[in-house]
């Protein structure tokens, strides 16, 4: 993994970049000795070396269970217990769903949508499924409302019996409903540890169990994760670590009024890490009325879309760039005797030459318009290098937050809708709430 | 379809809606009498009532030769050619793939992944495809070149001559690669009319082709979108206009510091209709260096996601919410006699009642702590409402575009990367740029 500034240093005054490495040592020591802000959830931060092969190993084989007798696994959750293992997922798994013998990993729990639910009981009718329901509490609405519905339909199907090994409960180690239902019904369980919020929970089994229903490689997931833990650790002065020179560069273009970073990728195999990453910094840092607003797109797709806005809109956004240095698979531009397309100077090429010089090709045009280019780059699209991409950009989340002046591991503006969703619902509990919301509303 | 501006508004002085009011019907009176920037381009203003019911059944009997013919129908495509077509299939579609007898729709010529299209050689290995090839010059790379791939598999698999009854060309009525390659093979074409841009194209062959092959009804599409031409045209004051007072609303708070608009919905199928609308108005209206930037989330999912920058972040954005008032399936929530997940007070309601709360409890919840709120309600997701959401949402970025004083019907700033990608390729003609380039990098 490397990461090039070249192009973004040039748009920050001189000296900036001096200031900005010192706090990032400062940030970078508060995550390792714990005395910064919401230091009750640090417990990512050394998470891959921790992680111990008993907890993997139980990981796989629990998952090889699931494989062996459903053909559609549901992954219940919302947040980063969603975002964490879809981005995987969708990064590893074939583009148009042949994965083989692998069963078909599907999502729910992470929205209200009556269409959705009814599509995706529809997709379950006559199949023999599996759940994984991943909730600390339990009662997070949208993945409670999910489980119950699901859990139903499989009892329905199978038999309670036969469902309890269909299930898998991840959720915390003591409290909580989902604790509770689970004890009752004997369903397998793993923990989501106390000291690590949801956003960055992806190397715990929130993430390492729906990776490994889908047939991937979580120990060299793993494995990545720790090489970055070391790459990026407080021990690693700025000049090689690229943690430290990624958070000290957005937190100097934002000051310099660089307000929107737009991550875009080259590959559309990992579109979703980038939905990872604006959880991980919108969530992290977007309170006090601050932050860097993430945005994302796909290149070249997005080249005939916002490609103009970013080449000639406000001058108040900069570009994040995830390339990726090799494909897996390979495919040959080939020759055409009659050229109409006019397309032969292409021929004999791989297709990933001609996106590669895309990438350096829109890379120049949009410093020139102004945009300045921080690039990140991975050797190919496999479990270790996004086991390292996730970590890096945790890392990188963590200093960047505390260079902002943001407590980066608390969401309180979560509960705002919440709240009100329970008064406006009638929930036992919400009775003054409920009342002061109809008043308001006039009903 | 209905529009509610109040909790909107509010944000802005008193009397800059009066006077912007003002500005939309000059505006749209410019989209009328063509006497505006970019007037070559105003070809979409009336298409929908002027598409003539031969266009419309000679597309249906396209679609329906191939459908009868096809396993697999591939849209190659770029930019409105690629977004239109697969947000109207992606709304109407199954969400898990469920669509009967239907040939399956997948899209190409919209990427340069290596890996995505080996995925796709390998998806169509064996199996009977038909190709849409869309493109008015048929040089733009992205498509041409999985054009080329394609037609040159197709024709290994099925002989030239059975090939030629499977591609059906998009393109200029007389000039460009495209259509000489169709002349030349025999292809079946349509015409992309020279005064309609590719991302006000969803309301010609180019997206009603794709749209009727996935088994949706244009015709009822088409009469959405009448409707909504003769509720927004310049005989309908502002008080009724839609369009005028979206395009009124939105300057107004882009004129007050919000410089972000998020487009929001709360049942994921309409996810790529923000796709859709993030390219006809970031391309419209990103250009001299100003504009509102366009970025979009699904609800309630991104709650736990961009949901706290949204809450507590900078006060420079505001959210249009994409609101269905009625899903198309039902789902009830189950009681459950232990209730350990405490949700029975949701039991016996619809999943839309608890969605439509958690929609109202955000509402107020990003009205309280900052966030101006524009409402766009449609009936349902059916071909007539989103015939209409199509054009609402093209005349008022024409208005929107006038008023805030660029071209909203060129594209300048999508070049730039095409020059430089083309020099780094040696692409014959750019001779001259090849050599200014690679001095520049210095290679």
């Amino acid at each position: 993994m490397k990461i090039c500034l070249k192009n973004a240093i040039s748009f920050v005054p001189e000296g900036t970049m001096t200031t900005l490495a010192a706090q990032t040592q400062a940030a970078n020591e508060l995550l390792e000795n714990g005395q910064g802000a919401g230091n009750d959830f640090l417990g990512w931060v050394h998470l891959p070396s921790e992680t111990t092969e008993a907890l993997l190993n139980d990981i796989q084989a629990t998952a090889d269970k699931l494989r062996a007798k459903a053909q559609i696994i549901v992954v219940a959750g919302i947040g980063g217990s969603y975002l964490g293992p879809r981005a995987v997922n969708e990064a590893l798994d074939h583009t148009f769903g042949l994965n083989g013998n692998n069963p078909k990993v599907v999502y729910a729990g992470n929205n209200i949508g009556e269409d959705y639910l009814a599509d995706l009981m529809e997709l379950l009718e006559g199949k023999t499924f599996a759940i994984i329901n991943i909730s600390k509490s339990g009662t997070t609405t949208e993945t409670a409302l999910a489980f119950r519905l699901l859990k139903t339909m499989l009892e329905k199907q199978v038999g309670k019996a036969e469902a309890k090994d269909l299930i898998v409960c991840i959720t915390d180690k003591a409290k909580g409903a989902a604790r509770k239902v689970a004890e009752i019904e004997g369903y397998k369980t793993f923990v989501i540890p106390d000291n690590v919020g949801g956003r960055f929970s992806v190397l715990t089994p929130v993430g390492l169990l729906p990776i490994a229903c889908a047939g991937h490689d979580i120990k060299a997931l793993i494995q990545g994760a720790r090489d970055m833990e070391k790459a990026t650790g407080v021990e690693v002065a700025y000049e090689n670590n690229p943690a430290c020179q990624y958070a000290a560069m957005r937190n100097a273009l934002y000051q310099f009024g660089k307000k929107i970073e737009i991550m875009a990728n080259f590959n559309p195999k990992v579109h979703y890490f980038a939905e990872w990453w604006k959880q991980l910094y919108g969530e992290s840092e977007g309170k006090d009325h601050k932050a860097i607003f993430p945005a994302s797109v796909d290149l070249t797709t997005d080249l005939h879309s916002m490609g103009q806005w970013i080449q000639d809109g406000e001058r108040s956004i900069f570009e994040t760039v995830i390339s990726i240095e090799n494909p897996n698979k390979k495919v040959i531009f080939p020759k055409d005797e009659q050229n109409l397309d006019g397309l032969n100077f292409l021929a004999g090429k791989r297709v990933d030459e001609v996106n590669k010089m895309a990438e350096l090709g829109t890379q120049l045009a949009h410093v020139d318009g102004g945009v300045p280019n921080i690039k990140i780059s991975f050797e190919k699209v496999d479990e270790y290098n996004l086991g390292q991409f996730i970590y890096f950009f945790e890392r990188g989340c963590g200093i960047s937050g505390y260079m902002l002046g943001v407590n980066p591991f608390n969401q309180p503006g979560v509960e705002a809708y919440k709240k009100n969703m329970f008064a406006l619902l009638d929930k036992p509990g919400y009775e003054e709430e409920s009342k002061a919301i109809k008043m308001r509303l006039g009903v």
